[in-house]
């Protein structure tokens, strides 16, 4: 290797550094009235070191592809990340002092994307090192880059499973580009962490999942250096450095004190530490420079999608399959993850095609999703699939994808109580509810495979979070091969100028609503069916124009519980300018299933065809 | 110790049984149609071993308080764990061949507590370990008796982070009496597992995790008999048996061979299999007794519950505190958990009145989840408490509760845009969707510190999942000490004859409602202001008066998404029997918040008095 990575300070000046950003950590905190300076002060000697001698990074490009990466997964230590910025001078002091946790600005009190050196936004502890998996993986297997992924993580989140996860998958996956800095300063928010400086077990543990451990005192710079210049070499296994830190290093009064975790100083104590310091500084110092590389374009085809035809029985999650391999074939950024059980969601079909572009995540959803958010950050299509109940294992991870700003396509199969047998734990039926609620999310729901594909295929454009739910059952193709989906549409698939009642559904219950239809059609009535295969945005207009044509009855069906879902969606829409004579009846999953066949599991959730029928006669007769 | 644990068969009749739990685990899934025999027979010799000479169990007395527990977190083993049942003399040959799987049985796909000898739902693959950690728990520091719990885990749930967390809790509280075995068949459901056979790995994990582990083939009687008897002496540590086996153990045809998961054997396959084994058998084991537990009854008092003033600033999370200590003044069986953060969710005034009744599971949300499930299986009350956010991370630990038939008390903090400068990652925006998609569940949310107490009383008595979520600020008592809220309630804090709109809220909105209250009455419009603290079950009567009585306006504001929150359940309650002229008006969250002073974000997010007060105008005008 070269020695540019020490064209930064020499180590012998690391120390003003250090004593900057524990200063400037102080004065943010104190001038905002909150935030973590004790948790900042602990990990200012591992990051003065990093920042000025190993971070390879170009300052004036946040976006020049060679460029490391620094994850800080211990978001709340935001304190010592922007005066990092600011030591690189890209923050000036001014920003740090005035705009640090204040109102429409971008010193967060935890690091989100609104800033541009800032790849996921972390502060949901657990995360940040998850997530940079996703990024090291894209380094390593598809950009094919020398970068390197920093992560500085909190002792008290190496009790989050997530993190274990993490490391796992960083060893399976041969990671060694992927450098984890554990600031082990012994107390979390209300008291000591559970393993306290029982720095051994870190190392057993971190070990025991593949990674190599590096145990210092991560307050002697020597030692931090030797470690960080270890990645200057090649190495075998993920490197983890656990740092032996005391909270609130540098100023006595606080150091290792129990009651002083996300609690600026007051103005007086603040003086005196800072005093104590040696006073504020405004050094700028900027490492070395990041190796130059290139980052070709992505030569995007156009897809050319499958297709089925009408009638013909397809399970959408096969049909999903089926789009995501083909849009691959045609766009080199579509990459997929899966939580081991890709036979079963359809995205086996991908696997089979474009091996080189699939992670396989086995049973852990949360860094399943992790992940996705890390390379989608790289500018992958990254979409992730399991069970649709099993995707509530990572919601907090999804809760946080809007924060990071990214775009995740999740797809969610064996929907509802249609699963059968299984039973209840296999059953999503609240996946519609937790994704729904997600900020800026869509979520669609088709019908067959046609639809399906139509829907992957605008995922793939689509930005936010966006949601597919699929059935695991085969049904008829309700439509034409090259019909369109617009997200935000629906379909009317029976009408007549005279319907009585509209019935809106959207998977199954499509499907049983257009056999309640005609079983109502046999008995006189003329019921409407709508195909509601996007639930958010909902197709408002057209479900309101479908609503008043059949005198204000409406029932809506789903395969969900009766919270957050479809329901919930069509009333949402309709209240925005109310009908009068409303009559509205909505049926869903309440209950807990057992096991059976699909259709006694619809008859027992009252969503099969006898009993939308029977709700359709009830509005009409009431 | 005595040798009673060897009252049931010699080990030299034990291949008999094994073999006959391998036969029926078949019989049962070809019958059925569906399910996982290989998955079964990989961990039939484990089985018959343990419940033959080691699990003591009353099987005429499932609630016996000396039993053992016999968790099965690989819950898709389903027909083995009933094939024992059928050893034990418990389910009939004929249940298992005609009701395993099948509609209105108890022999569901997973096990789930419909079954007397379930203690808790699995399924949903890293849950039973995390569940048994909480049955252990009330073993060990609760009930004080000597039971066992005994797990049987799955390779595949190995790769769920809180598999580890389950290990790193209970080796931190020192579960001896847990016993974790490790079904390590090498395969998934789709391929080979992240570790493979790799024995080895698995121990260096437990072992870093603070467990013992024990190695040994899993087919092996000898041995694991001798693993399985270390229990009868002292453990110091939990024990993990971490099994090498065989998937399809018994059918050579399948034996470690892919394409075998989760499917039953095709008759001819089964009658060969069958065949090989010996042909059916129909022993009937019963192991050891019990050791004679007396659990005395719970002395429950009356609760002196804190009361509060009107007009007096309180924060919500507080009140919880205080009225959680009192609850647990009179009534030994509450117990609280909490992530690390008892400090800010009010969950410390119980640690400091009852530390022996406090379970600190730092941040693994997860398993705090897990371990109040597991101690609510055995009869406590339990509460858990983190932010509002950070409750998202155990989504699929809550969804999974109902299946388990298990109440569950579950408390967030810093809900919404109002906790203001730490940022939108500790803001709870999806919490009330979460929880009110959950089946059977209760969602209250408070807005002083009397009703907040009313409430926390309630919940100790409500069923299922309940969940209590608090505001972070500071804000004047709304109700005289001694007001009853009782859960499907409504208040109405300001009301006329003549009103002209209902401004309904709850938590800090309500507060923001009463301000637009008055400054529209300053304007001479009439505002009722209705605190809507019981979001599931809703009052549906007392809000459809309201909105009749005010023309069919109303104004509902919520510092939360506005999916599947309070607006959702208020139109849902409005739908039932629609108002002619609703004039709906929704204010809720949308965007992604930044930091900020809660004025400022309640504010930007348009959920402020001055935004309701405008919605409220808007409404008139139209």
């Amino acid at each position: 290797m070269t020695n540019t990575q020490h064209e930064g300070l020499d180590l012998s000046q690391v120390p003003e550094l250090a004593a900057q950003l524990r200063v400037d950590s102080i004065r943010a905190s104190t001038s905002a009235g909150s935030g973590h300076p004790t948790s900042s002060m602990s990990a200012a000697d591992l990051l003065a070191t990093l920042m000025s001698r190993h971070l390879r990074y170009d300052w004036d490009d946040a976006d020049a592809p060679g460029n490391d990466h620094l994850v800080f997964s211990k978001g709340h230590a935001s304190p010592l990340l922007y005066a990092v910025y600011k030591a690189a001078g890209v923050v000036s002091d001014e920003e740090l002092m005035t705009g640090y946790r204040r109102f429409d600005e971008r010193l967060e009190g935890h690091p989100t994307p609104v800033l541009p050196w800032v790849d996921v936004a972390t502060g949901s502890l657990g995360q940040g090192l998850p997530d940079a998996v996703g990024i090291a993986l894209s380094a390593k297997d598809l950009e094919k880059a020398p970068y390197r992924v920093w992560v500085l993580c909190g002792d008290s989140e190496m009790a989050e499973g997530s993190m274990w996860e993490a490391l796992d998958k960083a060893s399976l996956y041969g990671l060694t580009n992927l450098i984890t800095i554990v600031d082990v300063n012994r107390l979390g928010q209300r008291g000591p962490t559970d393993l306290g400086w029982d720095l051994e077990a870190y190392q057993r543990r971190v070990e025991a999942f593949g990674a190599r451990a590096i145990v210092l005192d991560g307050h002697d710079l020597d030692a931090i250096d030797a470690a960080l210049a270890e990645t200057d070499g090649d190495l075998d296994k993920p490197l983890v450095i656990l740092a032996k830190t005391i909270k609130g290093k540098g100023y006595p009064e606080v150091e290792d004190a129990e009651g002083w975790h996300g609690k600026p100083l007051p103005e007086d104590k603040a003086a005196e530490a800072i005093d104590g310091l040696g006073g504020e500084r405004h050094l700028l110092v900027r490492g070395p420079k990041p190796p130059e590389v290139e980052r070709a374009a992505p030569e995007v085809g156009t897809a050319s999608m499958p297709t089925f035809e009408k009638g013909e029985e397809v399970a959408t999650r096969k049909a999903y399959g089926a789009a995501l391999a083909a849009l691959g074939d045609a766009d080199p950024r579509i990459v997929a993850l899966d939580g081991e059980v890709s036979n079963s969601t359809g995205t086996g079909t991908f696997v089979e095609k474009h091996p080189d572009r699939f992670f396989e995540m086995f049973i852990a959803e949360q860094q399943m999703v992790a992940a996705a958010t890390g390379l989608a950050t790289r500018g992958h299509i990254a979409f992730a699939s399991s069970f649709a109940a099993f995707l509530t294992r990572a919601a907090d991870f999804l809760r946080m994808a809007p924060v990071s700003r990214v775009d995740l396509r999740m797809v969610g199969s064996h929907a509802g109580v249609e699963i059968g047998a299984d039973g209840p734990s296999q059953m999503g039926l609240e996946d519609l509810a937790m994704f729904a609620a997600l900020q800026g999310s869509t979520v669609l729901y088709p019908s067959d495979g046609t639809s399906t594909a139509a829907l992957v295929q605008q995922m793939a454009e689509t930005s936010g979070v966006s949601y597919l739910r699929t059935t695991r059952g085969e049904y008829p193709g309700l439509y034409e091969a090259g019909e369109e989906f617009p997200v935000g549409g629906s379909k009317t698939l029976v009408e007549s100028a005279d319907d009585d009642v509209t019935l809106i559904g959207a998977g199954v219950t499509l499907h049983e609503a257009l056999s309640a239809a005609a079983a109502l059609a046999e008995q006189g009535t003329r019921a409407r069916v709508v195909d509601a295969y996007s639930v958010k945005p909902i197709d408002a207009e057209g479900i309101r124009a479908a609503v008043e044509a059949t005198g204000g009855r409406v029932v809506v069906v789903e395969d969900h519980h009766a919270e957050g879902g479809l329901g919930a969606a069509v009333l949402a829409a309709l209240a925005a300018e109310p009908i009068t004579d409303l009559r509205f009846s909505h049926l869903a999953v309440d209950g807990v299933p057992g096991s059976g066949t699909p259709a006694e599991l619809l008859d027992w959730a009252g969503i099969d065809a006898a009993h939308i029928a029977e709700a359709a006669r009830s509005l009409l007769e009431a």
